[in-house]
């Protein structure tokens, strides 16, 4: 996801520090003393905008989706073709990840992979999944619609395996510091399985 | 993976707390203190047995990575067909995440995500998933060779996109706490996409 845009609201910049916090560093190892300090907001202050930790979490989960959200409407939106959308989107992500060094990937994955115990992480977690999923789904519908995607198999499905692929290829990116398994990843499915 | 099993050797025991607070705490939500006291080691004693954290993650990701490769011996060795092997290999971890109530996922993933900035467990984790990838290619190309796995995309190829697809959907499965993602991962790959 692209770095977070400053606003001159201190609930949102701290949950734009929190995003980039925890794309870091995880949940754990972000203070929320360190997100504070960044925003230069003094300590006492974080209660007036959030409850818990807790919260802030949710708030940051919640906002990242609507970055998704944002990106998919950008790439999809002016596209004729919902593969050239779907493969947008994708080459943004790219982007990014090149920009910032294979460092960070994908904030939704990451805390999937580290949060455990948090009923209120794991919801705003499986929200933002399926907001996404939803989101690519329409674009496979519209192009099975086409005739440029197979129909034999439900969107919703196609779409599950794309994002799931992609966040395990986003993290042997990571590991391996090359856009390499995010390229294949696309071949074998866009250009492979879920031809025609 | 399986529960560490538990052995006399103190480092090979810390080593297996490690495994076990790393999986579900993380790496930065795992205390030495805590590991040293599960184990009742006094605290000065770590340095006898690693250098630093971060060798001691070392460790713990090396015993991860052969313990990936004990169950793929356990599953391949004894099936005269790759392809169930492979499956009872996936049917194991299933197995797993059951027992463990869809907590923890896999240790490799979970490090890749949440780490950043360590050269030596980034080359750690790197090792780990080609290991985990050629062991996989090994039992796929076995199966071209049959002829019960198409034979016109590469065998290892195969493997990465289906660790990888794998991996995702473990993180959705922590996240939704259903086996679903993973029954699909492998209903689309190897019941669809990987047949002859």
């Amino acid at each position: 996801m692209a770095r977070p845009r400053r606003s001159d609201d201190t609930r949102q910049l701290l949950v734009e520090e929190g995003a980039a916090g925890f794309l870091t560093n995880g949940y754990h190892g972000t203070g929320i003393k360190q997100v504070l300090d960044a925003v230069g907001v003094p300590k006492g202050s974080f209660y007036n905008y959030f409850d818990s930790k807790e919260t802030f979490g949710q708030a940051v989960i919640d906002y990242h989706s609507q970055c998704i959200q944002r990106n998919m409407a950008a790439a999809f939106g002016p596209a004729l073709d919902p593969v050239a959308g779907l493969r947008a989107f994708f080459a943004r992500q790219m982007d990014e990840f090149v920009e910032t060094d294979y460092t960070g990937g994908c904030l939704i994955a990451n805390l999937g992979a580290e949060l455990e115990g948090s009923e209120v992480l794991r919801e705003s977690l499986s929200a933002a999944f399926r907001t996404w999923r939803d989101g690519m789904a329409v674009a496979l519908r519209e192009a099975q619609e086409q005739g440029t995607i197979r129909a034999d198999i439900d969107a919703a499905e196609l779409a599950d395996l794309l994002i799931e692929s992609w966040e395990g290829a986003v993290i042997r990116m990571k590991i391996d510091r090359t856009l390499e398994p995010l390229r294949k990843c696309l071949a074998r499915l866009l250009d492979d399985y879920f031809r025609p």
